[in-house]
């Protein structure tokens, strides 16, 4: 399944609130010292789709609510992303990310750190100079949540026997929670209760949830070349995602000792070719995107109280890209 | 040099706000999630001497400023100061602060990035339900600046050649900028515009200047069960401080590549013990000690512009605790 249209076009709505938010971004992405100077112009080569951005913009289109302050909120969640994005390729141990070195890479692990520390805070920053307290609340308290998601699931490492809805509650918090916030905030911004807000919430995590479970498939799947960052991590560093916990759970006694195995013998020089080799990931990896186009479908239920919209159609689009997503 | 009062009675102008601030603190370091939990319950036990926040408590006092919010801003001020202790521990591979092992020694290194990226998150989080957005701007910039100060310091690893211009510059972002904020704040909050605040904030910089000359000189001369974290990591870390600059500076070529293979010479079993048997520390350890005193007379002149007080008392009692500190 490709993508039957460009990212350009889904887009086109918001096309000039998203170059001010590039404007603000790139802006927030310089330093007078020298030395970091240098790492955070390295840093902005990690730029992606921007779909976090996109989604408050389109978020607030849709719902008819935009401020001259949407575009500096939707560069405050690029901001907390990248900063995710920096520590977790420590976490990872990536050596790449959007074709480009990761920060433990090209310097190491401890300038990692400190970027990602340094980052976070420009964020926050950046959201205490907006008019309203609610960008600053709403993203600090998802900070924490991506961060328990993330300590969480090294908990569950090696394990084997986890439910889909542990699986699926971590995958949340460390990828969803984000997009929910940058939905929330695009349709409630500057003001903290607004129903369409509350259900355009729930829209942006069911789309994050399905976000993570493609980029699970892709781990497991994909080719560093096409993919733009490092594969098969997941199997190396003992992250047992849904299409395996699927096919585990339906394996018997031997398969599941190979599978074991492959994600813990010593010395194995590709862990995901050994578990792919061991087991018929197929059916699994067929469950995972099922679960992904439900959820899915379950977000864009939650779009009919909208008004039709070229927003709107964005919206549809960005998880319809989602699920067609190679990279 | 041993201090001629107790902390008790340093902190009794602030004793019931202290008690505040530590009830806000506590609150802030539970967690319902079962891992998190035992991280951040673990992380209370690095419980200090919390003389940031008795900064803010005691400026506010001593300035006449004071109100009911003083107490949780202290609390943000020590939340920073303790999401910086885990994430240090990281980059310096200690395994012990305040007596107790640090996270990336009871747990290891992802988690200690994660923990301390949850802790500052929480401290952005109960700054942004202040009523003033003053210490959110304010300790966002800190944070800022200690990270830069952080990464600087990496690039002069193994630069015997620093000014001491430049050593102060680096030790003064990545200690003194948040006692200098602890300062400012307490003076001034929640107004952003107060002479008297901006004076303290000198003070407060040149007080965590001091501090940390002092810390320097701790990790070069005392021993970990006195000093209750590692010691001669500086000199593990390729970090010449400023009694090592001194020292060097004055030292003849042969003493200079002495001093440089104590660094560097691979499989020393004690770094710091070689680098004290290679070269006379004691006039670059002078230098520094009366560079720290010389810091903290220029502090104590800062305070004349306050009225007598307590308060103001308990100011340069603390300036006198930091050079008096065996730990």
């Amino acid at each position: 399944m490709t993508s039957p249209f460009s990212l350009d076009q889904l887009l086109e709505p918001v096309q000039d609130e998203m170059a001010s938010m590039r404007e603000v971004l790139s802006q927030e992405l310089v330093d007078e010292s020298g030395n970091v100077s240098d790492m955070v112009a390295h840093v902005s080569r990690f730029r992606g789709k921007q779909l976090r951005a996109a989604l408050v913009l389109l978020c607030g289109r849709a719902n008819g609510n935009f401020t001259a302050e949407h575009p500096k909120v939707a560069a405050v969640v690029e901001l907390i992303h990248l900063a995710t994005l920096v520590h977790d390729d420590v976490l990872d141990g990536a050596q790449v990310r959007r074709r480009v070195a990761s920060v433990n890479e090209r310097w190491d692990n401890q300038t990692a750190v400190l970027l990602g520390d340094l980052i976070y805070a420009r964020a926050f920053h950046l959201s205490t100079t907006l008019s309203s307290p609610l960008c600053s609340r709403l993203l600090s308290v998802t900070t924490q949540g991506i961060c328990r998601g993330e300590i969480d699931q090294a908990g569950e490492r090696y394990h084997f026997d986890q439910t889909q809805a542990r699986y699926e509650s971590i995958a949340g918090a460390k990828t969803a929670l984000l997009y929910a916030a940058a939905c929330e905030l695009g349709a409630g911004y500057p003001s903290g209760d607004d129903a369409v807000a509350r259900e355009l919430r729930q829209f942006g995590y069911e789309l994050g949830l399905a976000f993570q479970l493609i980029d699970d498939l892709l781990d497991l799947t994909g080719e560093q070349a096409v993919v733009g960052k490092s594969v098969g991590n997941d199997v190396e560093d003992g992250k047992v995602t849904l299409a395996v916990l699927h096919t585990y759970a339906q394996a018997e006694d031997p398969v599941r000792a190979a599978i074991r195995d492959a994600y813990t013998l010593p010395d194995l020089a590709d862990r995901r070719a050994q578990l792919r080799s061991v087991c018929d990931l197929e059916p699994g990896l067929a469950f995972a995107r099922a679960r992904a186009e439900e959820l899915m479908a379950s977000a864009f239920g939650r779009l009919t109280a909208l008004p039709e919209s070229r927003a709107k159609r964005s919206l549809e689009q960005a998880g319809e890209f989602i699920l067609s997503r190679r990279s």
